[in-house]
């Protein structure tokens, strides 16, 4: 098997990272098998729920420590091979809101620095009982910069300065009430219950969705009068779907929708 | 009585939606209706709060989708139809928002698809137990677009997307820890408790609150910066007034103020 | 002595409001006091955290009400005075965010209306078990139009508008479940819980949590495409830091970091 597994399963794609002895760390590896699949799951139609998970003991304890401290031998020191690697690492967290289908993370064990900001770049997040949150490269002198815009983005404040400049784990529970996970199950029902979501979402409309998810991240850095103009236009597209006006007739007439897709 | 009943008392208005065997929808009518009272109450010096609630079961289920399958008879498939429809449906939305009177959605039964977006477009919300709210147009293949723009400007992305995404319904409690509603009360009392709020809300000064619920929506749109310098600008006007000068006065002398409003 | 007492402790710097039969008002010596402490601090390298807490029965109970009052008896009724005021004001609750150290509110008994906005200023807070939160300003007929913005920008809307609202007060345990202060401790454990905060922030690399913490404002402001652009950068500037380069080596090495800091 290689770094990142996938194995679809119906119209559900499993992505999970496969580096456990390392704690599955978004090496340059990783993060190239990343891209690849989010390219792959962009074309892919048949899909239509993606969920992300990390094998071993934890789900992502964030960068590769080792291969950034051997990029310092460069002659500048390692900046053009940071700068491009955060770059990378970006593009794989924001490809993941850009992907049609809604990104489930599967968490266990612990998710930290940009473990934790790959569970913030999802769509969803379930999480196993004890897992624990970090972004807590500021003890060791990294500041969780890249992270923290992820994370600001689903959690208040307060709640991330803390994490961000003490170091603190939040628990699974406390993930939770922040916004970060959106439940939390016993760990032996984990993968059920992130598949359970998943298949949910597989289930509805996939052009709903689609469309739907697309908005969900543009509308939200619009003002509300430029966001309702949007998706208004997205409505008025949704309704004249063929799909849609089989799934409103069909609710009207109490029955399943026959639908193309 | 009409499909939008108001009823005034004291310096309340209380509007209810009057369609109770249809699930109270926002029909073509039921919109004109609101924007009307909502033209009427911009100009209302009497009325300092309004109370929004649902007659019959339910406070409101959303749209009238038998009404916008009609809408499809049209040469263009309803295309011209359902873009009015949307923008009156987003002018009523904002218009609560624009009115210079504190608006507070007392809700039960459903709220669902633009009857949850109704919710989260009040300024305040308060909720029998037992209510259930749902954004839940993507089970039939309408992904609930609009209902998101206020969506995401009340609760936390997750909480957000999942709702969107699965369709899953939130119940009353669970509403209210996210941030949808200010609070939850018995059935039975969710009409004193709506009432409450809106003559606390009413017995201040009238025109501070309508300067500071202008100002409320204006500065979320601006970077703080921005935000502080025309906020500053909304106190000194506040400050200024003869009322105010007169309410701190009463404050320092610890008596009742003597307002002209 | 002085109205704002300072007496630092290691590397953390403790604040404190210094007017308790006044109920430590943001008067314009205090105002004048806390800016002359924002840029002292802000060139001391010595200090790496700060502590903001109130002396006497409460922590802060906003503005000087009677001193405002007295600014009326200009010719021009006190317009400069106010527009100068808030003006001076906000440049105080901005300043604390400008600040390279992490400020903590540690706060008991009130926080009210411009005290209130001091505590959403602060980046962390901690509450002592029986505090009252309040923007409540309308009781008197002046909206906290500014406390808006900082209450507004820590918290729920529906929340945040029903407290400006109704003035109605929320109590620690709310406050913490809102988002606007990071946890609440008993009466007797709160100078220790805000003091162990502090030093657990002063114990990481200064350099870091500097960087880090003007990141985390700026970003707040941006887009996500920007916020990455821009944090990416940061995080190189961090990377090549000689500390962060120990700090990394320590960790993989499983010792303790030799910090030039």
């Amino acid at each position: 098997m290689g770094i990142l597994e996938r194995h679809d399963k119906g119209a559900v794609a499993h992505l999970r990272l496969n580096a456990p002895e390392r704690l599955n760390p978004l090496s340059d590896a990783m993060l190239a098998a990343l891209q690849e699949q989010i390219e792959a799951l962009r074309e892919d139609r048949k899909i239509r729920a993606v969920v992300l998970s990390g094998a071993g003991k934890v789900f992502c304890a964030g960068h590769d420590l080792k291969e950034m401290q051997a990029g310092r031998q460069a002659e500048d020191g390692g900046r053009a091979y940071f700068a491009d690697l955060f770059a990378r690492c970006s593009s794989v967290m924001t490809g993941l809101q850009k992907l049609p289908q809604p990104v489930i993370a599967q968490v266990h064990g612990i998710a930290t620095a940009a473990g934790c900001q790959l569970v913030a770049s999802c769509d969803l997040a379930v999480a196993a009982e004890g897992t624990r949150f970090g972004v807590n490269g500021v003890n060791i002198g990294l500041f969780c910069s890249t992270p923290m815009v992820a994370l600001t983005r689903n959690i208040a404040p307060k709640h991330a300065f803390e994490m961000l400049s003490t170091g603190r784990f939040a628990d699974a529970e406390e993930a939770c009430r922040m916004g970060l996970v959106n439940r939390v199950v016993p760990a032996d029902g984990l993968e059920t219950a992130a598949e359970e979501l998943a298949e949910t979402v597989a289930g509805k409309l996939g052009a709903a969705v689609k469309i739907g998810k697309e908005a969900f991240y543009a509308q939200a850095a619009m003002t509300t009068e430029e966001a309702y103009a949007y998706a208004g236009q997205v409505m008025v597209e949704n309704m004249l779907w063929r799909d849609t006006e089989e799934g409103i007739a069909a609710f009207l007439e109490k029955r399943a929708p026959d639908w193309s897709q």
